[in-house]
């Protein structure tokens, strides 16, 4: 291949996730050969996307206005707040749950090696509005890994400073897995925690 | 999730063989989160190559120039001439064979229902490059499928008329299969066209 334009694309598709040389050469040919149009609405949405997606001034989710739509929105409770690592994490339990509150995403986690700290994940901006008095509760849902565990740890006693309640999603067995193929720290958790039956 | 631009992007990645709603949204959340600069240089690459990548007006492979860089180099041997459904397989032959010929990329197999024949793999034109009376054998591989057959056949025809000797890959055992589980059909192609061992 000796084509510079086509080497440039397969090249720039690697830098999507999970796609490897072989991918982005698939996908190069086929953008080619049968979806122009399709690439071109790619390009341009791409575009747009980069130039114009920022973050809300609330909640740090991806946004093109100053303010979310549910931040912006009057239907969701404001005395809930829930803390995620990222945009991905938030759909993902919008998706899932029946949740009406509103959502704080951190855009990361507490990692001192990575020169993460309270402030890169906008923890001031979450202290001055859990000090602005309507928040009950911060939920926490930040991963269950040892970074994401020691960041929950720091919300929930920057939330007791503002006396707001902190809590923290359960963690356990999946719902449909099997016992035998639990991982030992999940199980380990699941048995400490076990809970009477009613 | 109620962002347009958020939305038309993962909507727009779906153009890409083989995302499907979620991957689309996992790779717009990685670009817009951590690779802003590669998604606009992806914009950019996909938006040149789906303007200026065109045809090459000998091999039809794709080629920004008029000629590619394939057809256009005094170093191939201009005798042999292979042709190939598309521009991948052309790119296969030429990573996995020391086939220094020149090639001729069909962009499709001949499938009447669809209203593929031969005017739209543009036989008229390798008709008229095999008349010109340089190319000695024409390589045909086209893929081992029915319409692949059927469009091998059709070539070979065209190759005689013009007085040139028309080959094809080999089909038989794959290397490094097993028999066990190769597929009848190859099985019985390869029992039949057994060759006697030096």
């Amino acid at each position: 291949m000796s084509e510079p334009l086509l080497e440039q694309l397969i090249e720039a598709l690697r830098v999507l996730p999970g796609v490897g040389p072989k991918s982005a050469q698939r996908m190069a040919y086929h953008v080619l050969e049968r979806e122009r149009d399709g690439g071109r609405q790619l390009a341009a949405a791409l575009s747009a996307a980069v130039e114009r997606v920022g973050h809300c001034a609330r909640c740090r989710d991806f946004s093109e206005a100053d303010t979310c739509a549910t931040c912006a929105s009057g239907a969701r409770d404001a005395h809930l707040l829930c803390a995620v690592e990222s945009p991905a994490d938030r759909l993902a339990i919008e998706q899932a749950t029946g949740y009406r509150g509103l959502y704080f995403v951190l855009q990361g986690r507490l990692s001192p090696l990575d020169g993460i700290g309270p402030r890169e994940l906008g923890l001031d901006r979450l202290s001055a509005r859990l000090a602005e008095g309507g928040v009950q509760e911060l939920i926490i849902a930040t991963n269950p890994t040892v970074e994401g565990e020691a960041t929950a740890h720091y919300l929930a006693q920057l939330a007791r400073q503002h006396g707001v309640r902190p809590s923290r999603l359960a963690h356990g067995l999946p719902l449909g897995g099997e016992l035998e193929y639990v991982d030992r720290g999940t199980l380990s958790h699941a048995f400490g925690s076990r809970a009477e039956m009613p």
